[in-house]
């Protein structure tokens, strides 16, 4: 990870004094790195960390980076891991242009290293994840979806990326195509047990969070817990459930109260419990390859994933 | 261009029905269309038009959409009581994740035809671009720089992406390394033409623009008819100038009393010629190639470029 920070830090440098002082900002609030380390582990697995490895998980946490500060302005979030986002500080305008000049950069390293397999290992990743947040923007309107459109969207949104982590990782390091693919299998069903247990969060279920409860209600998203108990209440609650969510959401005692109902209706469990099911059979897909300390470390972060409790 | 038509819609189709209507806007509000138009030619140059130079005008055309989707997104001044309206909310959410979609898809294409130095030139174009806007936010700021900066910003956020089309043209259609940089040149030398002539038209100069004139100026934007007149004109009249743009910019009148000052002090005199001397250099290096019926046409765009009335 170390030799991985300094490449990092040097992949986003730039000449221009605006640019280089909003870089420095971004890679000081770095997060939990948990991208270039599902990258780098899935490179391990095949054999030593060479160039090819760095410069995936480079490209990956540059293109992460990217999608979190276009996020910034989609969210119209004013804070991003308790510190304020780089939209509060230097508009919308400006984040736009640094989500895409930060994807440019990304993009050149893989460019200047030949690294075809990676570009379009990514460039599938761009695309799923915003038509995957393009789909949640739609579907939110009805906010009458059922569950497989919610794995729909999350396996676009989340789980792309982290199934591209683990496929560029492995090609990087030189897998087969057929190895690549069970390696992007893996990614993709944690990074599906990821979201889940995101959404799970929201209604305070895991502690610690940092992040205030029911705030995907108040965004009118709805999630797994939601869409479960909006299909096991009476009529008359659903109504009231749908309305809360529409016209209510402002009110926390009423989001308060309907946290309460999507508990007692089995939601959180039936979430917890499918987030189970997902992380089991990433770790079968794990097992088809042989074990080693990157493959135990793979399960470490997959069990952390669904264990964290923020 | 209409075989370049069907594959550019074809290239925007899409599963989400969200997606499927933007993109038909957006086909259906398409432009000038310069921009393929440029590939398409360069291409030309070098040989018949292959299945590699249709691919280089629809990723650069899917290229420049993005960038316009992603301009359109709004400022803090859709602001309603301390809060962003829906309307302002969902053309941000929207827009963001539009234009990334396009980028993506435009990647894709160049991916899946193993067409790579279309990959290096495009994403060094994305690079300078996004480079350029921010140079010109940061500059935007002091109101003081002079005509080397002003060149250095529009050689990136314009002059770039003409740059590219005439490159990955060139590339696509088999030409040697010496000719797409030759290219390459005559495209950033038209790209600095057109831009000028973008400016110029701000100030009135130039008819049936159909933009409203001192649109630059109400947004603080230092352009090369003022900047030189800043510079010719007495210590008092510039400090009037610098004021109004950066206090009285709502004003009407005052601005008007602006436009009428830079002409008078020669700006747009000194704009056109310099505008002029681009698009004799741009001549030069296309001029370096033999001549044909695209390099006639190449030429014939470039005066377009600064004889278009709007």
């Amino acid at each position: 990870m170390r030799e991985f920070e300094q490449r990092f830090r040097e992949a986003m440098r730039s000449k221009a004094p605006l640019l280089d002082r909003i870089m420095h900002y971004i890679v000081q609030r770095k997060g939990k790195q948990m991208r270039p380390m599902f990258t780098l582990l899935s490179a391990r697995q095949f054999g030593p960390v060479t160039d090819a490895g760095y410069t995936a998980a480079s490209l990956i946490e540059l293109l992460h980076t990217a999608t979190l500060v276009h996020d910034d302005v989609v969210d119209v979030s004013y804070m991003r891991r308790g510190f304020f986002s780089i939209n509060a500080l230097w508009k919308n305008k400006v984040a736009v242009l640094v989500g895409d000049y930060l994807l440019s950069r990304g993009l050149l390293l893989a460019v200047d290293k030949g690294q075809f397999e990676l570009l379009r290992i990514v460039s599938r990743a761009v695309r799923e994840m915003s038509e995957g947040e393009l789909l949640q923007l739609e579907k939110a309107r009805g906010l009458n979806f059922k569950e497989d459109i919610y794995f729909d969207i999350i396996r676009q949104k989340t789980a792309s990326l982290i199934a591209a982590c683990c496929a560029s990782g492995a090609a990087a390091g030189g897998a087969s195509p057929d190895e690549v693919e069970r390696m992007r299998t893996f990614g993709e069903l944690t990074g599906i047990a990821f979201q889940i247990k995101d959404d799970l969060f929201d209604y305070g279920a895991g502690k610690n969070t940092g992040k205030p409860t029911g705030l995907d209600i108040k965004e009118k998203k709805l999630t797994l817990p939601l869409i479960y108990a909006l299909q096991h209440v009476s009529a008359e609650e659903r109504r009231w459930m749908v309305r809360t969510v529409k016209h209510d959401n402002e009110n926390n005692e009423a989001v308060a109260r309907l946290i309460a109902k999507v508990e007692a209706a089995g939601g959180i469990a039936h979430a917890t419990m499918r987030m189970y099911e997902y992380r089991d059979r990433a770790l079968a897909a794990l097992h088809s390859f042989p074990e080693t300390d990157a493959r135990r470390s793979l399960e470490g972060l997959l069990q952390l994933t669904v264990e964290r409790t923020k």
